[in-house]
């Protein structure tokens, strides 16, 4: 087991120091005081960290995935109508979820690569007078693809339609490190968890509802107990939780949470973009593309790079690991075996994706594509060292 | 925030510091062989602790509580009919849990003090004759009244009656600090979490599923995604989760269920049960009675100790907390300001037991009881030195 | 290799989580600004915590045996003069160490149990006209009897015999736990370590110089190059060591003293003291003395207790560390024997130091001295709560 | 304070995650048997490290500089004569030691850059036929010019004059990371510290004695006490230290040492080595020049790459430390400005290695030199995916 290389999945990521010494807490009573002291600043944070002035934020000892269980159950009943559309891995993932719960999802088939279709979003509300579907799903970063969707453009959609679906919006690798706007946007549950922006371990499932999905939560009949927000609700007014919290993993996350505001929101995008930008002209210098198919849907957090074809883009990932002891992502579903992922958020420098890029030269080369040694690390350093940093982790 | 004393509550518990290492770990790839190799010998540990040869071990990013809903909701059925037996707030909660997932619960309702009535689950399950009771839930340690049922008993009922119900046990304060025999019991699944025996942070629901509670995952519609093991077995044959797994806590439980197992477990139920008979001696010194009403039901991981009547128990805890650092636990539901908690199960000594015994005396006296300072130290002691410890954890 | 109880050795003292991990520290550029901002601040609290203005501080990857050398070899030639009184363990090794270097030690025999005779240190000054001895050498608290001498009194007589020795004060076990006044007594050069007071692992050899003592370097013969003041002093200005920095360290040695200021000097020695005055009433009530022959000499860091004529005290401690798996400290020299030693410095409260006092009665009463289990924790109990804590270790 | 990336300074160096942890240590009592369970195989270890199956090994609370201090003092007596050429800052240092301590050192000036003249070693050997030669000091890895010597050389120098002096080496740079063979060079005393190939915070001085160099402890009249040998050796009898031993930094040295040997020492030293040979082929892709004159004395731990004449070769290393948060080596004393040095020993793997290359890259061209961007991290990518590692660290 080597820990010497950082890691360039698209999370978990790359921890800082003093956020691992801030999980590693000795046992404390969940139920006094102390737990307060973690507890109110991780919802305060999380708030301000969503652009939300009113989010009602929950914290679960779970993953993304448990929620989008959390958003599912709190608001839907058993036939209700979902409307998704699919263009990677994650987005498919949450409508088997769905599918599972016994909903009634409308699917959007989409291309892989592109980013979610708000006109035929569009269409199909203004087509739903009788206003059945009762959600909108929306991935705002497709981790598979790499990919980020307008969450404005689905909220307008809903608007124009006049159309009261809630929108739902899964934030996973997105929020924490490329800008989400809550309020502005119109979410009405957004779900992420710890292991991504936040720089954590895995471990929570973290979610802002706004009053109106509160509101729904009344009426909703899908069974649920661990992932209840009302259960959730009474014991936050008690500085509690309704089974034994986490409490390491939210000390982390009060760190963390604090750390980026005090970086502030902007630079923390900011930071996140030029990392992309070096990785983006070492993939041009390659010669490779992006699945993203256009730069209106370039992720910050994620680039996931087609190989020839014909090649096996998990070979890229197999040897990576067993040759040089680096860790990449493979392609999923559809992209599988076509697609290598490089993962370029959290706590990482311009210096260490450096490494990564280097990394994945050699492995190319290896594998014999047709791939020069040190372009695309020249690309990116030409990128880096013309764009200086604005910001960095603070105290990282 | 003090860290300085040990905390005296039934969980979350003390931490060796070895396993604080073990679960502060670097971010791998965990989709990586690595993972494989801390996920497999958590399975097979957790099993052996299980004392069972063949139940399938599944852990999810969770808690306890999110352990009853992995039992309920891939076993049944919404309208389903649960016999349980409610004799404290654990009990309570997965029948309030069963409620709410649409299952149609008969609860024998029993003095919480007492052990699981096993005499009137024979009479129900014998008058059962057309097997309409799916599943019973028996709680082996009730936290809340420091109360052990004999899950033997239980398993002898269903037999006496030929009654097919499932048997499923809530070991979440007593798997790996007390007896429990998974095969012997014929228990069907096991639920228990990360943070009491096997003195972890909290995060883990730990479960065993045997074969015929496996296959009722067949039939049952009860909704579940995250919480389903289906999707975690086939995970689990890739060496992987259906999402994101917990890398840290399990590398944890890793190192925890080789420290228990090179301990013997026979030894680690030993150990537990020489500091509970300390402080059960401090507590007749005291002049005070347990909640437990007789010594068959005595748990050996959490002593509620009544206080006479007009005495508000909670104000130990608080004023424990208060003025010595200390934690206690607070009595829970109908015995709530009846009864304080000293929890003693985990990484925990005879000496460290000592201090919280010396501290809950400082407390009554200085709330005005008539304890005797020293008494329930000194009976403590004598019992101790009377009864060496035979074990001790590896490596603590 | 248990780390479960804590320790009641007289130091290394157990250490506070948040100082462990600050000493816990990825490694940096030692040459950058960035060790500037953990040295500049070490020295400068280092200086506060000795009550001086213009001390100069010097710490040295050693011990405090280092800093005794460091001391000797920047201000003096061999054959100088010094004036010392032997009066336990430590003491007479500082004046082994003197011998060793060539000087002509004036040793004062002095009972083990005493204080420094400073009447004799007034006699015996007043008598050198010629002003021959150089240096007098003062342990301010002696840990192997749980001495605590009177500084003050060295210094006058120092002052009214007119004498320029320089005074050179031992506070390894006193420094950061009791009361020590660098300006105020006049002291030239202070000694201390980083694993007392400081709560830190032990690597640091930490003193204070006054002007005078640094003026001495000039002429000072002893060789020295590790050790020397002049090479350090050069570095400082540099930010810098003129060799590698224990980085790690001083960084805990910056907290630790920032805890200790933010603390307050005199909450820090009323902690102490009340800790001391537990163990003293439960010695008292054992029906045990002191080795320390009277209350003005009363350690509040390290209590030397007598056990009665034909016990090995010695005994206590090895039963202790194969019983219970407690460490108490030994006799040594003169005493070995015939006392053992409680250690009450550091991170301690005193809920923990009741676990110590259980555990020194459990062993005594295994070994057959006649002592009434639980009487000395009762009479620690009483003093504790009679006498609340009035502060404690900031976020500790 | 950044943690991010790693450090590419000539030690301290990067840390194992696991080296860490056994460094971060809670209090044990340094006078039980446990410390001896940590002493005994370090003592054990090193000595294999040192290729002796012989030699004493003794372990201070201090730095390569005490170790410096150490052999001095235990085996010379003022006005003794040495042997010692200068070749760079670090044998400056320890000649400039000697003399303070009073040693009559025959200096042999050698240009920085070039290795130990053993030839000349060899004539001034011969020439002494009464043997007043005491002692010849030979710095085995110059970590300020990155020159290793040959010290068989010196030892057949000395074997050919049938000269007595003993033969103290400077192994800091190279010990547990380049070839040393102890018993094979016929070294009389061996010195390094903690932070270099032991993967350790700095705070050790390591040290090797042959049966002859203890001999001359006897006669030697140089004041020692802190460093003392004779006293280690009564200390490691009763499995102690004469004073408080660094037992957190010893822990760490046990698991250090016990993963080099399981590594396998030539594995280590090939690592190193392929290391190396990528940035030395970097250097000279970007058509500069080491420090060191020729390839026979290039070390595998550190590389002074000299920059053109009028170029300030600190600027690199303030640049890269400001504006990419990587730090390296300056140049120092005689070559000051004239070269930065990379350190690569230690915790370091090729995909470390090239973010390091890739940021010097980086700083040369944005301080106007020209240097093409990717040549020199091209030129280690096809040194290291041409020449495969052989192994890693154990569980690093």
């Amino acid at each position: 087991m080597s820990f010497q290389n950082p890691v360039f999945i698209p999370g978990p990521t790359n921890m800082p120091e003093q956020i691992r010494k801030a999980c590693d807490m000795p046992t404390i009573d969940h139920r006094s005081p102390t737990f307060g002291g973690i507890l109110t600043p991780c919802l305060e944070n999380v708030r301000k960290i969503l652009k939300s002035v009113s989010a009602q934020v929950f914290i679960f000892p779970s993953t993304g995935t448990g929620g989008w269980e959390t958003a599912l159950t709190n608001t839907l009943s058993a036939g209700d109508k979902v409307l998704a559309a699919r263009n990677g891995m994650f987005s498919h993932r949450w409508i088997d979820m769905c599918q599972r719960h016994g909903l009634d999802v409308h699917i959007v088939e989409t291309p892989w690569g592109a980013g979610l279709p708000a006109d035929r979003y569009a269409e199909i509300l203004a087509a739903d007078t009788g206003h059945e579907i009762k959600v909108v799903l929306a991935t705002h970063n497709e981790t598979a693809t790499g990919v980020r969707s307008d969450i404005g453009a689905v909220r307008k959609a809903l608007d124009d339609a006049g159309h009261p679906a809630l929108l739902f919006v899964d934030g996973v690798s997105s929020i924490a490190s490329m800008d989400f706007r809550f309020d502005e946007w119109g979410v009405d549950v957004a779900v992420t968890g710890s292991q991504k922006g936040f720089m954590l371990p895995p471990g929570l499932a973290i979610l802002g509802f706004s009053d109106k999905a509160i509101d729904a939560a009344a009426t909703a009949k899908l069974p649920r107990t661990f992932f209840d927000i009302a259960d959730m609700t009474k014991g936050y007014a008690a500085n509690a939780f309704p089974y034994t919290p986490p409490v390491g993993l939210m000390n982390g996350l009060k760190l963390a949470s604090d750390m980026l505001l005090e970086e502030g929101l902007e630079n923390v995008f900011a930071r996140h973009h030029r990392i992309a930008e070096g990785v983006r002209a070492a993939v041009d210098a390659w010669g490779l593309e992006l699945c993203a198919v256009s730069p209106d849907v370039y992720s910050d957090t994620v680039s996931a790079i087609r190989t020839p074809t014909g090649f096996n883009a998990t070979d890229i990932v197999t040897h990576a690991a067993n040759t040089y002891g680096v860790a990449f992502g493979v392609g999923l579903g559809e992209v599988a075996g076509k697609v290598f992922r490089i993962g370029h958020l959290g706590s990482l420098t311009d210096v260490m994706m450096l490494s990564g890029l280097a990394t994945a030269e050699m492995c190319m080369a290896d594998l014999g594509l047709d791939v020069t040694l040190g372009s695309g690390v020249a690309a990116a350093q030409e990128y880096y060292r013309s764009n200086p940093s604005v910001s960095a982790l603070i105290a990282a």
